[in-house]
């Protein structure tokens, strides 16, 4: 498959993809004009062997192009996708996907480093009671915890995506194209989030773990390498953070003009029209109110800041890059408040009733501690708009640190429950038994290194220097 | 070098350390009671073999001891240290050392992201033009420029910090200990926030290289791999915080009872003393002191909240665990006002006049951006503390977006100025001559993958599998 630009005549038509034979069926050798090969070592996805490829003179049929939506007619013209946005269906699709990865290997890091943790002991707490478990420390919870929560967030939110996904599709058939621009954005936004949270989320859990977490053996430099490759591919971050903030200062504009929003701009017109955020109340639900009070007054301060640009003589584009940090900013945000609400909904109102209330008690807690941990990770911009107190902020400091007490005695369990078998944790750290030292040695033993007492180089080295008069 | 639990009769004296003969000087076969071997392989360092070593009934010779401070005389007898912290300055020295290889990697990172972001050609800002070199993205700029200022802030720190270190040296020759508290706090200091900033640094800025940055021909992953195993090394940097912190609450507690401070804390008896700051003005030491005064105030919190916890019955080890969040924020504020103070005082004051105006020019803008970019991002804790107006916010994003533009057109020259060799950068996008492509296809074809047309598992597994009737 070849994702390339349509050029018919010197006109262009976007990028539209093609298949494209490349070898020789009988063979194998490229056929003439390409120039195929591997780019070589990466660092990670080591089974992946990623290509580059050159054309000189190749000639590719018509009708070697997917035609669902875009078509070229036998004639040369070239005729347009029904909808423009539905090339970017796929890129949604596959962007949807990539939330499926990401928190797929922070959950597994997670796992990893939460088994790892209950089993490591040293630093007394108290100098005269034995080493502790490292899991009863609480700066060790609040590197591991938060990361649960980040996985489950990223998992449900995800999920919720999907119906999103799905019922996009069915719209579509039946000729709707109206929530596309929304589900682009929102794949957009959960892509950039999930990849970003994932990576830094897995490496934090690494970090977690010392020495031995340095190990590839542990299997988190596999991990990290997969999640982080996603943070560049299938659109980077930046640009498309960069893309999300400009939908949002669009969205502005449309407000400022009396136009009506789509279901997930909805929360921006409300704050549009009350610019006031409501006194301050202790519910979750005020929590992801804080979320979207803050995005929208960051899409405000792009806009605003955008439209001087404007009004000072500077193209809408060359505005959009002097704007470009405020943007990101914006993005981010309008990111942060979708996952907080739709993980608050799909908690405590949509899927509540399938669940036990046991479940729902721990999956409470664990929404408790995203919520909590993620506004006080934006706290430098939510605190610029909003009057907090001190005596707010000490309540959700103490709000954090229960919620991490709360989930310290489940949280081995809340693991196992993520049902990674060993084969696909394949850690010397997070086996389901706990047994790292034994696994730990059992993999240094397979050094190259450890397989005669005396390593060949003292021979061939060492001994012939130290015998030296040097 | 063996370093160790001291017990005499069952009486513990610290860890003292000791030179212990591992192998046969002859055949070298581990000798008896000696368990050796290497880890095997990790995430980096792949040319250094860390081993684990057991002993069982293994006898060393007290004078092997190490005993310039501590002694162990010929009867057994254990004679003291003349001042317990003298063990520590190996650690500081050690730590200094760790300052220098954090900003060492993280500036040729720096280098090898800028020189490909001038090379590479993206995105037109505006449609009709051409595509730009990426550096003209400020996003782009807002990924290198802060790193660059990272950089030569802890290289200039560093510098300092050694001076204190030669300082102090001088004075324990001279029997005088007391800088060595201040000194082992500062350097555990620079140590936790060089290899956190470095490290991430280095990850920034292979990110900004986008796809390619992923080919371990860029050297990006060599650097990541070398600066953080430095994170977990010679005292985690948690561990390493949560000593600041509770450094921090003594020296608070020591305020309360109306004691003096050292040069290194002397900004906490200050704010003791007036807890106001004053009126916002646009200078650069006020963003020193905006930072100092938040580093007093986490201290306070973390002081109030650990004392809370201890008149609520906890023991005092049990309260600082349970203040453990709250001490590590604490510690790292600490050290970031150290950085930044340091920063401003050797550019603006102390060998200013050794440097050509010029260069000061360009010093005084990356101060700028880095006391700007470090204020910014601890807006969460500043503006819980100090009353910062909207408009005074707005400032401080225009002079972040105007120090960047100012970097601009020196940040390749800057980078050339670290003065790094090509054969030290080793990588396909950094070097000096920009021939990034070239260098890209002549390092893929030298993939293993690439050496015949047609790979051998195509007639091995392929081909059968295509010919078969499945």
């Amino acid at each position: 498959m070849v994702v390339a630009q349509l050029y018919i005549d010197g006109k262009h038509h976007g990028i539209q993809m093609f298949i494209v034979q490349l070898r020789d069926l009988e063979t194998h050798m490229p056929l003439p004009g390409v120039d195929i090969g591997e780019i070589g070592k990466k660092l990670g996805m080591a089974g992946v062997n990623q290509g580059f490829l050159g054309f000189k003179r190749v000639r590719i049929p018509r009708t070697n192009m997917l035609m669902r939506n875009a078509k070229v007619l036998p004639g040369g013209k070239f005729v347009q996708s029904p909808a423009s946005r539905l090339n970017y269906m796929t890129m949604v699709f596959t962007r949807c996907l990539i939330v499926n990865l990401s928190y797929d290997c922070l959950l597994q890091a997670a796992t990893i480093a939460t088994r790892y943790s209950a089993v490591r002991r040293q630093s007394p707490i108290n100098s005269s009671d034995p080493e502790p478990q490292i899991i009863d420390h609480v700066t060790q919870q609040q590197k591991l915890f938060p990361e649960i929560a980040n996985g489950i967030a990223y998992r449900i939110t995800g999920q919720h995506m999907w119906e999103l996904y799905e019922l996009t599709l069915k719209e579509i058939a039946n000729g709707d194209y109206t929530r596309m621009a929304d589900m682009h954005i929102v794949a957009c936004a959960l892509k950039v989030l999930s990849t970003t949270d994932g990576s830094f989320g897995v490496e934090r859990l690494r970090l977690a773990c010392g020495g031995h977490g340095y190990l590839t053996s542990t299997n988190f430099s596999t991990l990290y390498g997969n999640v982080i490759a996603a943070y560049t591919y299938e659109g980077e971050n930046t640009v498309l953070l960069l893309q999300i903030g400009r939908y949002l200062v669009k969205t502005w504009t449309q407000l400022t003009q009396g136009k009506k929003m789509s279901p997930l701009a909805a929360y921006l017109a409300e704050i549009y029209d009350k610019p006031e955020i409501a006194a301050w109340n202790d519910s979750r639900s005020y929590l992801v109110k804080l979320l979207q009070f803050t995005a929208a007054n960051k899409t405000r301060l792009a806009f605003e800041n955008l439209t001087n640009r404007v009004n000072g003589g500077q193209t809408l584009e060359e505005a959009s890059n002097n704007t470009g940090i405020e943007l990101t900013q914006a993005a981010e945000l309008h990111g942060r408040q979708f996952v907080a609400s739709a993980f608050l909904e799909q908690i405590t109102v949509a899927k509540k009733n399938q669940r036990s209330v046991a479940l729902n008690s721990v999956l409470e807690n664990i929404l408790e501690l995203y919520l909590v941990q993620t506004v006080l990770r934006h706290m430098n911009d939510i605190l610029r708009f909003t009057p907090i107190s001190d005596a707010n902020l000490r309540s959700l400091q103490n709000r954090l640190e229960l919620s991490l007490k709360k989930l310290r005695p489940d949280a081995v369990a809340i693991c196992d429950g993520f049902d990674y078998h060993d084969r696909v944790l394949n850690s010397t750290l997070g086996c389901y038994d706990g047994n790292v030292y034994e696994r730990l040695f059992e993999a240094a033993k397979k050094s190259p290194l450890n397989q005669k007492p005396v390593p060949d180089s003292f021979e061939k080295y060492l001994k012939p220097f130290l015998k030296s008069n040097l």
